[in-house]
């Protein structure tokens, strides 16, 4: 999506990733190297003017070599901050954000004594190298301990990990937003998210019932942690609602998946405005073109008749091969107003088979 | 354009060209091949489930070959029709579509009985592969006779001429239209059109000033000539508006710059329905999120930033070669309303000191 954007700006891509299949492969040139292969690493740099990343788990050491040669946005420590959810959190509350409760954890001792001081229901994750879900394991109860370490221990000396206290959050929003290579800085109207077994399932934005005063809190959190980070590009911070005030859960350093609306319901989308963005071309504007919501499609792509044939529908079928847990595609449906969106919300969900994929947007529309 | 919709719907395109630098290549899989390659036409078809074209003057021998062997949409016969201006003049009074008197000019004399019947000005045309005001003279008196056999008798024998009314017109129109295989029709609102030497300048849609009953005749008129060719796909009809009437001036059986437009401004673009058309989906539907203008970008490309510096400025550069009088890029910028996109029309004007091209959209705005 992010080869697609910068064609019609003129910007020419090469991509750079261990897999032959790769979907970027479909639109532009795909070099298929190993991230330690640094011979490959190498010629790959001496083709480009600037390096990017749409995958937040490129390791900080590969980013630090490429930054050698050519210019890479967002700076290495950046990302490296943003791959670590201790140092995450540790940011957001050095700019004001508040977090849940949380404690790293290196040892079983460790986690005995995070449990005691957090409590229960909490969650263990790996510090680094998860996402979607994965590398996480729930303790509901003290109870738990054991099957935490057991299913987890073995991660605490590669990747670190952290107990998070469960906060029982009324919504989970995001803030999609984005900094140009001159400071400037604008970001998106907040996205209502919905995940299923860790996985996004349902974006709706502008995100209904979020206040303004919700909107400007979120904007400034995402600037502040930009600022601090010296960020270049798109990120997204990923927020629970928690009595009507603002908590943060993590930092994605990257074009997110609850950003994937702006392609169609938002004047720039994020990957136009990540490209400009890095290459220090005018950032465009965020505004909205009325209400969007964004349905994943996990394992396989569904009929896509029934997106199709709805007006202001539209189909992402990123050509990748079938297989469970995977993200192969996206539909976003935009309307005019609330009350058309919950419309063709139920049309397409109807059509689909998917009324349980939709009904919590057709009720957050109320 | 058309392989960049195409991506998203999860459709692979291949494309046959016989420039090596056709732009199509940064995007998609080129093929590069003459027309007259038979085997590579051929090898071609046998890797492609569905033919189209992007390019009106593909000879109808080349279509009727690769339509022995796949499905070609448009029909090659829809083609040949449409490349003949005599012929898709006639097709047009046979449908109803009013046009400015014409004749076929075979030999001199055919031209001096032409203008006899026709009166001056008029404007002696090649009927086919014309295009962009390339193979056209315009007789101000009869007594430019001679000057204009001299320019285009040549062409009499291999090409066809024709000899057309001048007409008065008020302004340019034109209906982007779409059918799909099962006969589903659907146009975008008429665009007006200014060109600067005989090339489109500016367009803007939905066209300001038409009425509804332009808009009708128009969709009615376009609809009647796609099912009397069994059209499949995305065609423009060019019209002049006389006396407040519709004249048909040329039929484009592609995609077609006057619908560039359609990519930020509808909710489905020209080349998406072209592709769905042509594959048998279900057709999208075409209304507007609002006022669009699009500038052309001929000969060489202005500097991007006043058109990424204003709210829903669109870039569009096809990563082509400078060359003068060559299409290489265009720009689209869309609003919520006509006194905004007036505005913003000013400030890319200025921006790109290109105030002459916006000027004629600035007053018909007013």
């Amino acid at each position: 999506m992010l080869a697609l954007a910068a064609s019609p700006l003129g910007i020419r891509t090469l991509v750079v990733d261990g897999a032959a299949d790769a979907c970027a492969g479909q639109v532009t040139e795909l070099v298929v190297a190993d991230w330690f292969d640094d011979a490959a690493l190498d010629a790959f740099a001496a083709r480009v003017d600037v390096v990017t990343f749409d995958f937040e788990n490129v390791p900080a050491a590969v980013a630090e070599r490429l930054a050698g040669k050519v210019s890479v946005f967002p700076n290495p420590r950046a990302l490296s901050v943003a791959q670590d959810r201790l140092s995450e959190k540790t940011l957001f509350r050095e700019c004001g954000l508040g977090t849940p409760e949380f404690a790293p954890v290196d040892t079983r001792d460790d986690l005995v004594r995070a449990v005691e001081r957090i409590g229960a229901p909490a969650v263990l994750k790996t510090r680094r190298l998860g996402y979607d879900g994965k590398g996480q394991f729930r303790l509901k109860t003290p109870a738990d301990i054991d099957a935490a370490w057991a299913a987890l221990g073995d991660a605490a000396g590669q990747v670190g990990l952290i107990l998070e206290a469960f906060v029982p959050f009324e919504r989970e929003v995001s803030v999609v937003a984005v900094r140009g290579r001159d400071g400037a800085f604008r970001s998106w109207p907040l996205t209502r998210n919905w995940h299923v077994d860790g996985v996004l399932s349902l974006s709706l934005a502008p995100a209904p019932g979020s206040t303004d005063e919700l909107e400007r809190a979120a904007n400034a959190h995402a600037r502040t942690v930009a600022e601090a980070l010296d960020y270049v590009g798109v990120f997204a911070l990923e927020l629970f609602v928690c009595n009507g005030k603002l908590l943060g859960n993590e930092m994605a350093p990257r074009v997110h998946n609850s950003g994937h609306w702006t392609i169609e319901g938002a004047h720039t989308s994020q990957f136009e405005n990540h490209v400009r963005a890095v290459l220090g071309l005018p950032l465009g504007g965020t505004g909205v073109r009325g209400p969007s919501a964004m349905l994943n499609f996990i394992g396989e792509m569904p009929a896509m008749a029934p997106v199709l044939e709805v007006a202001d529908g539209h189909w992402h079928d990123y050509g990748k091969e079938a297989r469970p847990g995977r993200k192969v595609g996206h539909a976003t449906v935009c309307a005019p107003d609330a009350g058309s969106l919950r419309e063709k919300l139920a049309v397409v969900g109807e059509g689909l088979g998917r009324m349980a994929q939709v009904d919590p947007g057709i009720d957050a529309l109320l």
